[in-house]
């Protein structure tokens, strides 16, 4: 059985075989800081612009996922790769400096799941026999292209995330070593009718709630099966709204659910309701997680990022905000 | 063998069963008026704002694929799609209105043939029977988001291209009659340096010559071996370099190529170089080709659509033009 529901099952396993991660200067305060391959002293990243900051970091996390898992560049049959900012230039940008080929994805802070899924399909049916899989994102460079120039000093309110300064990717192999990825989960989209652009948490959990039930019900598993149920930038409020939610349809995740939001910073008061972004899940996934599956302590996760597919004209035409998250299993 | 070089084989064959396009006003002057399904006589398509309409048009070429192919809602197992808008809100708003997983595509104007050749790459490898892949785009959303808003009244000048208003969509199955997608071609970032906005096809070009080149180079053919080598949104201007770019490198395809851009308009001097944006493509691949195949008057082409990967931000900033083509083979 290749397909169950809208779940895609990778019965030639999948490896993820390097993982690599890079983060700000804010994020390297909390678990990034031990975990990330490089962490940033400046977030400008020797660059001029914002954006260009954003496109060195995903270019550069790239390169170092292909590196460390000794791989040339020559070695890489695809991209899958996407970002934030509008018309994806992050990715695009990054994409330019490799030879192989790009193929752009977007599902806005879902994109990491969302690559991994179409990466590892790709990879599970032969068609390629090592891809990469990654996305970004910056804090100073969504701030303007979604809300307000950081120049103008605008008060965040108390639902608010914070966006991830980092990027992070991951490589996908036709090996017998590494990180299998079992299965895939494709996402709908799900709008509950929120308004709120500062509330990406309460947009989103209904999307991460949709796909999680139904990966359960696809696979015939139930969320006990989980070392970890890991969704990507949800937040604190977010989280406690998934877990309502999924409650109410007869699954309980409260024991072994986290949220990359909800990990990221240290000091999490002090950004509301914690990260959010791309590169969120990206670099938690690809630096932490991957290493403690490494490690043996989580054996067998359900990574569901999520995404919110708003943009400032779809908002300022009044929308209310249709958000989707992508799903993926993970076991060693 | 599946993958050679960066085209991949697709054996089982997945079939285009159905097609769909809607065109603007202006776009049923030409070809579109006697081969799309629905022509607009006001491109607000009834909707308070371009981008609704934008939306509105790839909801129902969607509908209308599915519709014309016998399907129901619940026959579909995915739709690949994006468009040209920033977060392409026209097919994350357009998924919101079915029940089916959405996964987003963006490599711009190469947005068609990147969905066909990842929605045949699912079908083939039978992880879906049945998927959507459609996109489109709108000359006044367009224009007022990479350009300048309609209102201002800015002189066009003459290496420019005009942004189809329109959206087009097929289905891709895994049936037994019906056009077969054969392969696909993944395409990469090509950069020339072009930093001129209004002359997308020279940017476009280079790109589109090294997709098509390594797509004979993969699959061992050459330009005569098909019945028509199908561009996306070139131009006049840029398939000239296209045909002279493709000629250096010892392949010939001057006597079979054609392009949407330069087609799909029947005045083509007053849209100066022709045809341009995601919808271009797709409404001419989705009415006029596929029919024309339908009939038997092509047998084999080969439809690369091609992408300028830019947004204002990056060319504010003083980046040039990265491009890519995707291509996918289509034989009855």
């Amino acid at each position: 059985m290749k397909k169950q529901g809208n779940t895609i099952f990778f019965k030639n396993e999948p490896r993820i075989t390097s993982f690599a991660a890079i983060c700000g200067s804010k994020e390297k305060v909390g678990i990034l800081g031990e975990y990330a391959d490089i962490t940033l002293e400046d977030d400008m990243y020797e660059e001029s612009t914002f954006e260009k900051a954003e496109c060195k970091m995903l270019t550069n996390a790239i390169a170092l996922a292909i590196k460390k898992g000794g791989y040339e560049d020559r070695d890489i049959d695809a991209l899958f790769s996407g970002d934030l900012l509008n018309q994806i230039i992050s990715a695009s940008f990054a994409a330019r400096d490799y030879d192989f080929p790009f193929m752009g994805m977007y599902s806005a802070c879902s994109t990491m799941s969302e690559s991994i899924l179409m990466g590892a399909a790709m990879v599970n049916a032969g068609y390629c026999n090592r891809v990469v899989a990654a996305t970004g994102s910056h804090f100073a460079s969504a701030e303007r292209q979604y809300r307000f120039p950081l120049e103008q000093g605008t008060t965040r309110p108390p639902q608010s995330q914070w966006t991830v300064t980092g990027a992070g990717g991951c490589i996908i192999a036709a090996e017998d070593k590494g990180i299998k990825v079992v299965s895939g989960t494709m996402g709908k989209v799900v709008d509950y009718g929120v308004t709120d652009v500062n509330n990406m948490g309460a947009a989103m959990a209904p999307a991460a709630s949709a796909t999680l039930i139904q990966h359960f019900v696809d696979t015939n598993t139930s969320p006990e099966d989980y070392d970890l149920i890991l969704t990507g930038d949800l937040g604190a409020l977010g989280s406690r709204i998934l877990k309502d939610l999924t409650w109410e349809k007869g699954f309980d995740i409260s024991s072994n659910h986290v949220d990359c939001g909800e990990i990221v910073y240290k000091v999490i008061e002090r950004e509301f309701q914690g990260g959010s972004g791309a590169g969120c899940s990206a670099t938690v996934l690809n630096s932490y997680i991957l290493s403690k599956m490494n490690a043996g302590l989580y054996r067998r996760i359900l990574f569901a990022a999520t995404g919110a597919l708003l943009s400032t004209v779809s908002s300022g035409q009044g929308e209310s905000i249709p958000c989707i998250s992508h799903a993926v299993q993970l076991e060693v």
